[in-house]
């Protein structure tokens, strides 16, 4: 059987592969870069990644995941498949990432100025520094070292002294100054370890190039998230953006979530797969950077990186397990420098790679990147930011104090646990109206094609839609009494119907089913209840919140009128919301730009008090109340109580007159 | 022709190895480890290297080197030799290294009670420190970071903060906290460049081990000489050597002085050759301290090394061509800490590497390492430290002002141009007598074997006693007129039989000529020309030295009485001079005994004022007039020419009564 080379053809792509007999057709597929979802990370129990059979055999188990029709079909499972002979196989679309919808997100990021303004105080004083300098040759009478002789020029120069130099400048630096005709650019770096020596931080001299380059002055900005990574590239002589790329991480294919990233780690050889996967990720937008703004890699001085702990810790090679079990500790708070090149991060052996510090293991280091991008250390208005997704971190504080929570809000968010969800790509639902006389929907999908499924901000304003019109009552029951077909019983108990089959990219009918209802309800309780349990730790109320700032790309695409409706968003007038877009590239860019924002991220870190919630009796209590649309405490929704009565009055009347 | 294999076996040794037709035979013989002399490193121009080819050919230039006679007896040089068939080579004695002798050495570097009381005011405390902590284990309402949590507890129980932390430790962390059930001993160290903080350096964490182990605590000392490599072992939780090794430098056949190991540099694959060479002699030096001390390798957390220039910029493969390359630059004063694993010293690898600073390209890190050592920079008599080799390192000073110098004394010392001149190792002529009355001489040997050759210390012996009977007058001739047959004209001019043929083990007869003793002139007037021109550059003369303190194995065996007969050591009473052996091995030890060492090392090498010679009229003006024994001017010797004169009335009398 073994070394028995087999040959599989994907599609669409027209991708071959020649691997193993034997081996597992979900790793074929993600070494082939076909990009299968599979959000269980291969655990068999998610069925995202069901691939059709066209021509050969595989030897597959089959789980629940697979109806008989789609069996007969020769849909299967990739993850639970072993190649037997060489293979044609489909990707179908409901399994397929596609690509062009991260646009969207790129707009998002790139509209930066009004965020930007949110953080005040700060200097254009970037860590990496470039400093031509011309040195007096050496003679008889001036022999000093090399070295020394650079170090003295840096501080006649530039008044710069008390620098630190890494041994790879010391080793090319006599060939280089002699290269350079005397003549070199040197980079300097101030990393968050080196000491102040005078309102100052120690610089490292961690480059030296021969000739003045100083114009050619570049850094790398990256969020690392779960699903996706976005990079930029930064001009620091100028401060500003030169280029941009985002790409789904390379780790998707392992898992949807963080808790499948860090189980598939704990497989053999698992860890390093998913450190090159996301590595190779990063190196793929380093290239699309370079091609758009035509810089040299070279030029590139440092790698500031924001994500969350197990996407940093997946990143620098650190076993995430203890992240996953009580009582969640994460290796470290901050991250000594590394080279980044020592991860395998394509850029020059020079570049550092820097990582924000974080809270918690689940409070990571993208939300200090956010709070400090988001000047949340430095109001005075009592703030709460959000960033929404499985793990729903919260921070509520101002500048004199800041206290965060992660809220376990399941995957609903991210498409998880919902029949027809899917993550916000091509073809999700977003957009839901309906219209109140005949009960009939309006949908709107990403990028405009027909609906293969729904996202999470789809999912929020599909059940805020339902509940205005009465389809659904606030324990997120339907009323089986309305005179409209799309309320039927399904097998998972009563749904409705949001589009027909024949209006599908999947030709089934799509649906939204009182489970996922109850999931989205269960995942909005546990954000509000996170809120209000910081809220009241402090001795405050969720109305007394005078600035709500909503990070992460979920966020920019949220309806604040339906999250308030269904009790996501507290209940505050509209001004009060601001969204900040990827609060954590932000970050990463901000202190890129100003070693003041490298204080202000250490300084966040240490003074943020982490709330464990899973414990917290408080927490359960807010959470089990908060289980109701908008919330079983009205007090807390005072707007959409009216409003709700209000609809209900019209709905009546109107029904009345019809 | 190429890819032809053919087998090599050489005697004595009973070594084969087989290698490809042409290939040299030089580097041949180095690789089968049977270390050939070879002085000018393969260039042709010393002849040491010659080898008797007992069986097969090869193809060799023949140069002048190679007598007629010996031609015909089948020598060649295996730096000319290109290797033609299967070969029998035999290793001549006088082209053979031999270690036996080392042993002489070692004693030297042993006997170390007294020099460690010349550097004063030093208090024991190792850079390197070992901290057994026992860590409360993580709750959900104590769920800090692993590393934040060890930090903590380092905090509270040593009362040590704002430590700094390698990134492999962070990786290895989570792990070996819960191996060792949250008791771990965690290693510090203190570099050179880690700031103050409230009078003490900042340490940095370079690892971490399970469980307590903080009873096994060393480090490394070594000395890596032109010559010969020291090592010590080195327990720090006592205070004391625990094992000791030395060994021929494996660059030894590669050229016998620094200038020919730069000039083996520039070849294509020279830097990494002889750094390879090197690392391999510490690696077995390494090997041998364990087994000595039966240690563990993981349980070394240190090496300081102090070496000169050259050897160290090799050491870290550093070019070290502008060494070589007037106006001798080096590439650094001091060398940023680099992991002596990435150099290929076997130790762990949280290893540190710590190399003195230098203070200039011929004053290296061993004369800092001695002058720390021997407590120069804290006494208030007026010192003057020497290194006696080819550079001749000398510094003057005391604790508030130190000068120093690199005199190019030629390689007459190390038995170079000397025409039957050898390194100190066995068979070597030392000691000297002659018999005034019919001019006979003694002479006695390293290991007391038959003699081979004169090693450096010998040659002054021999040039003092030739002096003190008058068989050569003060300018180094020979008074040909004496009745005796031992002075004769040879080949190279005048010359003086010490050893006939049957009483050798080289079956020729050893004799010095005017050629060797004129060598040895220029040497030992570039040493005490340098010496005059320092000491006069502050006011001073020779007279004024309070102090002489001798480094150096070299030194350890010279006779004080006939090296100030020549006119190698200023004119002062016996009891200013003081031997302290190997001064940079010294310095290293007590450097890693003491973080103040460290300090003092800087600070040394901050304040000393190089002197380059090379064009400095004044030292041209003293360098003449000190071509004669023991000196033009009668006066910078008063003893010595009184003894003469003494000498010449008594022997004048004594023939007068034969």
């Amino acid at each position: 059987m073994a070394n028995k080379k087999r040959k599989v053809h994907f599609e669409p792509g027209n991708v071959d592969i020649t691997v193993e007999q034997g081996s597992n057709l979900l790793e074929v597929a993600i070494q082939a870069g076909v990009r299968p979802i599979a959000s269980c990370g291969g655990a068999g129990t998610c069925g995202t990644c069901k691939v059709l059979i066209e021509q050969g055999e595989v030897e597959s188990t089959r789980t629940d995941k697979v109806s008989d029709e789609e069996y007969q079909r020769g849909l299967r499972q990739a993850c639970q498949s072993k190649i037997l002979t060489d293979l044609v196989v489909h990707i179908p679309v409901e399994s397929r990432l596609e690509t062009a919808v991260l646009t969207r997100e790129r707009k998002g990021v790139a509209t930066g100025d009004q965020p930007e303004a949110l953080a005040t105080g700060w200097r254009f004083n970037p860590p990496l520094s470039k400093f031509f300098v011309e040195l007096p040759p050496p003679t008889l009478g001036d022999n000093i070292s090399d070295l020394s002789r650079m170090l003295r020029s840096l501080k006649q120069h530039y008044k710069i002294r008390n620098m630190t130099v890494d041994f790879d400048v010391v080793r090319k630096l006599p060939q280089i100054l002699r290269d350079g005709d005397w003549k070199v650019t040197v980079t300097t770096l101030v990393t968050a370890v080196e000491p102040r020596v005078a309102d100052r931080r120690r610089r490292r001299v961690i480059n030296v190039q021969p000739g003045n380059i100083s114009r050619k002055h570049y850094s790398l900005a990256f969020d690392i998230g779960t699903t996706t990574v976005c990079g930029q590239l930064l001009d620091l002589n100028h401060g500003k953006v030169v280029a941009e790329g985002i790409e789904y991480n390379g780790q998707i294919s392992y898992g949807a979530d963080v808790i499948s990233r860090i189980a598939y780690s704990q497989k053999s050889g698992g860890l390093p797969k998913l450190q090159q996967a996301v590595v190779t990720t990063i190196n793929g937008i380093i290239e699309q950077l370079l091609t758009q703004s035509q810089a040299d890699i070279e030029d590139i001085g440092h790698l500031t990186v924001a994500g969350n702990t197990t996407m940093i810790q997946i990143l620098l090679g650190l076993d995430p397990k203890y992240i996953r079990l009580s009582p969640y500790t994460p290796a470290a708070t901050y991250i000594p420098p590394v080279k980044a090149s020592s991860l395998g991060v394509k850029v020059g052996e020079h570049v550092y790679l820097f990582t924000f510090p974080l809270a918690a293991s689940y409070v990571g280091g993208d939300i200090i990147s956010g709070i400090v991008a988001s000047g949340v250390h430095q109001t005075k208005k009592l703030t709460y930011y959000m960033d929404i997704g499985t793990n729903g971190e919260i921070v509520i504080g101002k500048s004199d104090w800041l206290v965060t929570a992660a809220c376990s809000a399941g995957s609903a968010f991210e498409g998880g646990g919902v029949k027809h969800g899917m993550i916000a790509t091509s073809g999700a639902i977003e957009e839901f109206s309906i219209n109140p006389s005949n009960l009939e929907p309006v949908v709107g999908t990403i990028g405009g094609e027909k609906p293969k499924g729904i996202c999470g901000s789809g999912l929020i304003n599909i059940v805020a839609g339902l509940l205005e019109v009465g389809i659904i009552s606030q324990n997120g029951k339907f009323n089986t009494d309305l005179p409209t077909r799309r309320i039927r019983e399904g097998s998972d108990g009563y749904e409705y119907v949001l589009a027909k089959a024949p209006k599908t990219q999947i030709n089934k009918d799509i649906v939204i089913t009182e489970v996922d209802i109850d999931n989205l309800i269960r995942a909005k309780a546990a954000m509000y209840a996170g809120c209000q349990t910081l809220v009241t730790s402090v001795g405050m109320t969720c109305q007394d919140i005078e600035q709500v700032i909503i990070a992460g790309v979920f966020g920019s695409h949220l309806n604040i009128e339906k999250a308030i409706t269904i009790g996501l968003l507290p209940d505050l007038p509209p001004d009060r919301f601001v969204f900040i877009g990827n609060g954590s590239l932000l970050g990463a860019r901000l202190t890129s730009f100003s070693t003041d924002m490298l204080d202000d991220a250490r300084r966040v870190a240490k003074v943020m008090t982490n709330f464990e919630l899973s414990e917290n009796a408080a927490f359960m209590n807010n959470y089990v109340a908060a289980l109701f649309l908008p919330h079983t405490n009205g007090n807390e929704f005072p707007s959409v109580i009216k409003r709700l009565a209000d609809l209900a009055d019209n709905s009546s009347k109107r029904r009345v007159t019809v």
